[in-house]
């Protein structure tokens, strides 16, 4: 299983960035190796392209004697990367911790789930490494990177930030060597909304984002395999993958597979959001082997402790969850904190009600009891718990529209003033704060939403599902929502969570996680571009140089999914000489357009034309002068 | 292979609106059938669904003593539907036509050919069904749609459009009757770019569109199988399928079959972009069998009658194509006449030089006679053979950016200007013209492209391929293209040429056929529902209204592609049960956020709380009263 997940792409190599302010901190990425140019008098190398690498120590790998690559064991996890920097900020204890209970399994008591343990040997095994005792910031104080950053520290968490969003830039800044329609430079036109981005992302840049609330680095101290990396509208936007067996399906190896599978794609965290049996034993499994962010909805689990009947949810019981995932490592919570008592009856009259799960919880507890959810009445005890642990909220939407018809309606732009006053007391704790967004929203709404979301949550991230642009295709939704998530990262939303095909209709299978991370992946990176992201267009441009040069490796290994590219190559062109060929099966070896432009470019040169020298002939000419029935104006001779 | 070709549609049906100012025109929908809500007291009724049909004649199905289905015989064609409008008009002459050579399918002589289909039989068949005789305008009038439209005249053509696009509201107006919630009104919110939509389409309405040249009903006298359909910003977003073989693969079965298919899942339009062998022949099969507009590139098979060798491409010679073509039915052909000499050299600093084959084959036609192309110094005689058949203008953009580092660059938008000029010359000669657009494009560099499109080219309609939003994702350029195309027609875009997923790497069958397809009616149907068209939501409120309602059967038919929807759902709930469950895989029985909203209406109505108490509630709440360490305020009563 290990191998398939994580197999190493072609051509690329893991190469590292050293810290300065930090010694042995080193970011990891991966380098796209390309091979050369042929032109007139030799040869021109390509620079290497560096890549974000998601994969983290996950992605490092040895070799065999037999040539066969090794791979971290899953069964004890990886390595505690942050521990070090943790300790050495003096600030945290060890503690017991709390005891798991079979409940936290979904088992009446220790016989049962022992029992069915012991039945279902290997599909529900306990996870056999480490289990570390928690650590959480002395006497209630804030052990968040927020708390850091207000006070002017640059964490080793920072820096790693930094060179991991910069890093690209450096790494194919060779290619600028070279004749100048090589080069990789690229100048920005156009608008990009509400980003403001530093040429070089330092380490002082991403503490100033942090310590404003305009970005979290979600960093649960109990999760010391995670690599940091950034949430923020003034950072490359990042796309999360959820994943997650519920009552009716998948097992804990499926949930841990898809995991590395999604982080191979490229997911930049991960959200398990299982229900039904073995919710704490799947988490644990997940989070010793995450070098991403791992994201919950604790509100599930805690149904689970109640049988599924929302209305017997307490406060007690959530809090214990809280800590009982806080201990586990949990990077960050959605808690539906904003769902209040007087927003619930304004659904009513909806399309499509509230389809947010949690959020749908929340209100059937609301109106059970006829008060304000616990959440929003111990709201400050909650950011008390989570400061502890630097666990960052994820502000829930649970009144988020649910169709077209539904979007941006009062009920969710109440919810969201609320987020937004939330926000605010989270920040007073010190605690990092997104905020959660929807959902389905057609095109010509989205960008209000981003402002009313910049505007009422103080520029907090903003962290959307999707939206989807159209409910009328079900099977293709990660399509629908591609569109919406393009366009609202463009517009300085921070991170998209992605949807598959399977979207409304079933669970996602490790194909349909592929499909949607890489449709995230395209609206993020489409994102980044229209932003104006320092270094985004770098690896375009390669590509779009090595296809026009008929460097067919280079293309697929440069692409977001190097085996389709490559298998859909082959479909048409199976022989191994087609990928060498100086045409494609598009048009065949005596049609083909990119060729003549070779002629072009002789021409241009032949006739020393400069590019000024054409389009000062171009503007002359661009008044075309046609007289009726004479051909001979037409001739214009250059 | 007809059969699966057109299969219809589960609980679809065909209909027939009738046209009231010509007698006997008669427009086709698909109406889709959908179940009854159960309500308290009994149940409610759930009015049929109208979507537009691409498949028009094609679609029509007899049912065989067996219960199977019969379909149109693609060996005798469709039925010439127009035949009489055009007779009626009395401006038409009937005439002998041109000879099929051999070189029009690329052989050198009459034996070769004979041969080549000797040996091939069956793979290679010539068309079997009736060959009409060509007709023309009589003595070098117009007989365009555009000529009637400046005339006044509205023609049949005009009043089936004006049906077909405004169909649909009046189909599904059934459900206003019912509760508010159920409704399928809508109130269009935000900014619809450059639509200027009117509530209802009359056939004025569209008479004045054709006459502005702001839309173009592409509608070839020699293609009387085709239904009319119009492409213009103030209509629904239009979407086009390219299929044909090229010199190393595909046959004549293939492409009529991905033809029907691709009209099949919504494609309004059709190219034919064979190159290599047998090019009249397998165009005559597709023409013969389609019910939408077929458009073609003719200098792709100019260039075969010259043995590829693009210098030895001759005025003659390309005449010749256009009234071989002109006369077999072409609807529209895209014409690369704004290539110019001068702005040749501007694309030799590209990034990827020129990508259009269409235009490299005129600059390289250019280069080596260091002269303006035939296109552009014979375009008023090329106007003139068009308007004599009505095959509207599809102006190419040969200089199109092929890579994001190239977008709106100078050659590109010198083009455009020419694109422009070339448009004015038409439509003096009353041509319909529509003008192609790019291609790969950033999304803060779309919006620009289509203002200067109308600007530029007078507001006739744009016709675009993607654009693509980043270069990074071969395999899945459906998807990073569908993204700019859904933006370019909400900003005003008239028709979106699909891409598929084996863009720039390889040929697309069946299945990339209809992947693209899919993506493309999301594309456009996005757009509509951002841009306001009236009664575009009415499909998206249905099926939402269905999936909130657990109507899963309707849901699926409902949707883009049902059949991939109810694969899809049945993946992991196979039982037929399943299908009228009230939850679904996602969250199992237990765990339905749909289900808990029946509660929220519940309490809504129990407690006598309408909408606007709700909001005026929910505004009185709106701030926040934390009082630190008291839980006191938090629990406010209703």
């Amino acid at each position: 299983m290990e191998e398939t997940a994580l197999k190493p792409f072609p051509n690329s190599r893991r190469v590292y960035e050293q810290g300065t302010l930090y010694a042995g901190l080193r970011v990891p990425f991966r380098e796209i190796v390309l091979s050369r140019t042929k032109v007139r008098d030799g040869y021109e190398e390509n620079a290497p392209v560096r890549s974000y690498d998601t994969t983290g120590p996950a992605g490092e790998h040895g070799v065999r004697e037999d040539g066969s690559l090794t791979m971290h064991d899953i069964r004890s996890g990886l390595p505690a990367l942050k521990r070090e920097w943790i300790a050495n900020r003096h600030d945290v204890e060890s503690y017991e911790g709390r005891r798991t209970r079979p409940e936290d399994n979904g088992y009446l008591n220790e016989e049962q789930l022992l029992r069915a343990y012991e039945k279902k040997q290997g599909r529900f095994e306990t996870y056999p490494g480490t289990r570390r005792a928690p650590v959480r910031a002395r006497s209630g104080q804030a052990a968040t990177q927020m708390a850091y950053a207000k006070r002017g520290i640059v964490t080793p968490e920072m820096e790693f930030v930094a060179i991991r969003e910069s890093g690209m830039a450096g790494g194919a800044s060779g290619t600028r060597d070279t004749a100048s329609r090589n080069s990789l430079q690229f100048q920005h036109r156009g608008t990009a909304f509400g980003a403001a981005l530093p040429k070089i992302i330092t380490p002082e840049f991403v503490r100033e984002e942090v310590a404003r609330g305009r970005a979290i680095i979600p960093s649960n101290i109990n999760h010391p395999e995670c690599e940091p990396m950034a949430i923020g509208r003034n950072f490359l936007v990042k796309i999360n993958a959820n994943i997650g067996n519920s009552a009716i399906a998948s097992s804990i190896d499926e949930e841990v597979e898809k995991m590395l599978w999604a982080i191979r794609w490229g997911a930049d965290t991960v959200m398990d959001l299982s229900t039904g049996k073995n919710i704490h034993e799947t988490r644990e499994w997940i989070i010793r082997n995450a070098p991403v962010p791992i994201g919950t909805v604790p509100i599930y689990q805690a149904l689970e402790k109640v049988d599924g009947r929302a209305e017997e949810l307490t406060w007690e019981i959530f809090r214990d969850t809280l800590i009982e995932q806080a201990e586990q490592g949990v990077d960050y919570f959605t808690i539906h904190a904003g769902v209040r008592l007087p927003f619930v009856p304004m659904t009513a009259n909806r399309m499509t009600g509230i389809v947010s799960r949690g959020g749908s919880i929340v209100a059937k507890w609301c109106l059970a009891h006829h008060t304000e959810s616990f959440l929003y009445t111990h709201f400050r005890e909650i950011c008390e718990i989570l400061r502890a642990y630097d666990v960052s909220f994820s502000l829930g939407d649970g009144l988020r529209p649910g169709s077209i018809a539904d979007a941006n309606d009062e009920a969710q732009l109440a919810e969201l003033r609320t987020l937004g006053e939330l926000t605010k007391i989270a920040w007073e704790l010190d605690c990092q704060v997104m905020i959660e967004g929807p959902g389905h929203v057609p095109m010509q709404l989205i960008k209000e939403n981003m402002e009313l979301e910049l505007r009422d949550c103080y520029e907090a991230p903003f962290y959307t599902l999707g939206p989807l642009t159209t409910d009328i295709a079900p099977g293709y939704d990660h399509i629908t929502s591609a569109i919406g998530a393009a366009m609202i990262g463009w517009f300085g939303c921070a991170m998209l969570c992605y949807v598959t095909p399977k979207e409304h209709l079933g669970l996602p299978d490790k194909n349909d996680v592929r499909e949607g991370v890489i449709a995230y992946k395209i609206a993020a990176h489409a994102a980044d571009l229209a932003k104006g992201h320092p270094g985004a267009q770098l690896r375009d441009n390669a590509l779009s140089k090595a296809r026009f040069e008929f460097r067919w490796e280079d293309q697929f290994n440069l692409s977001l999914d190097p085996e389709r590219a490559r298998e859909y190559h082959d479909e048409t062109l199976p022989q191994e000489g087609a990928k060498t060929a100086h045409f494609c099966s598009m048009c065949g070896p005596h049609f083909c357009s990119m060729k003549i432009t070779e002629d072009v470019r002789k021409y241009a040169a032949e006739h020393g034309m400069k590019e000024e020298d054409a389009i000062a002939i171009g503007m002359e000419q661009k008044s075309v002068e046609f007289t009726k029935g004479g051909n001979e104006v037409y001739s214009i001779e250059m």
